[in-house]
């Protein structure tokens, strides 16, 4: 294959726009690569030294999109939180109430299955949690940010009517990020798919329980 | 104080029994500290080196007691299974059944809540599930064991009439750890103890809801 040479000023150096686009686009290599690594040998294991030679980069030039480990190490967690909202963001277009908070909870686990290494928010936090610091807040607020978002789905569905007016929304996420947390820990120690679907069962069983007494005239449960 | 001094050939050097004794009482008092900084930093940044300057020992004394680093890891995982036993060992003391599968519950969160670090093999499993070798193995056998135990706890229930004919131990056992594991985790990220009694609510009402219906003549349910 060979490359079509150019003439003319015009393309000899890329304009500024195209060289932002390459940039990024360069980044994002990096960027999926060190969240493999990371997710495999851990987040503090990973160096700009380390990265460099597996990407057969120079260090120079990954200093110059990242200026040191812990600039390297945000960077991991974005890139990991934007790989999250992927997979999990679409089970927010299932209607509100029930459905919705099942497939958050199926989209989790697909998450953790599919990723190296299982969740990357679990095991960072695992990591992090006895230091102090900015990796270990950006990881912080990520899982906060989850829980946070199971607890609104919860209350959705109790407000909607789909589950128990008593329930205690935060205590029940509590509980199904348990249960997340347990499927995707045993998983990767046993390498055992039975754990996860362990964890799917029990999700759907621990929702089931606490289902609101159907009601004439309520609407149809979701199946 | 003054040092009584002896005199004779008897005491000036320790007879064997007593090197014997020192000795033991020098490596548990290694593994203590090691367990307390793996705690903190996880047992892969625990080398030799470390811990013998953490302890003002030299290097060369702390290999003659741990040849390898891998050495040092598994004895260090060996010390958290003695610690965890002592524990938790006093749960089974308690009367077959429900009140022995409480209490085993209990002990688990009693435990991770007072452990540097909180529960050793839940941080240990998450630094090690994506290696091979025998720091690995021996972390997962540990886990195993505990789910194990977990799993004969609830079959015992099960057989005496305190839980329901129909349970699964392996599952209601799985769903109980994963309780366990997410209010360590949560704990240890958050510092927030509402976490741990999260997580104690939770297992005490998964148990309730397994309970087998009462019959006439059948022993008092346990409080």
């Amino acid at each position: 294959v060979s490359t079509p040479r150019t003439t003319g000023s015009a393309r000899s150096a890329p304009r500024a726009d195209q060289r932002l686009v390459q940039g990024a686009a360069t980044r994002h290599r990096i960027l999926a690569r060190a969240l493999v690594l990371a997710g495999s040998e851990g987040l503090e294991a990973l160096t700009i030294g380390k990265l460099a030679e597996d990407l057969g980069m120079s260090k120079a030039g990954l200093f110059g999109h990242f200026g040191s480990k812990e600039d390297l190490q945000l960077a991991v967690v974005d890139e990991a939180r934007r790989d999250f909202v992927a997979s999990v963001g679409p089970a927010l277009l299932e209607p509100e109430g029930l459905p919705r908070l099942l497939a958050l909870c199926s989209a989790w686990l697909a998450w953790a299955r599919a990723s190296e290494g299982g969740c990357f928010f679990a095991s960072a936090a695992s990591e992090f949690d006895g230091r102090s610091g900015p990796v270990r807040d950006r990881v912080a607020q990520s899982v906060r940010d989850w829980l946070d978002g199971l607890t609104s789905a919860v209350d959705d569905a109790r407000r909607l009517g789909h589950l128990e007016a008593s329930i205690d929304p935060r205590q029940l996420a509590f509980e199904l990020h348990s249960l997340e947390l347990g499927g995707n820990a045993c998983y990767q120690l046993f390498r055992d798919r039975e754990d996860l679907a362990r964890a799917e069962r029990a999700i759907a069983a621990r929702i089931e329980a606490a289902r609101a007494p159907e009601k004439a005239g309520a609407p149809r449960r979701p199946k």
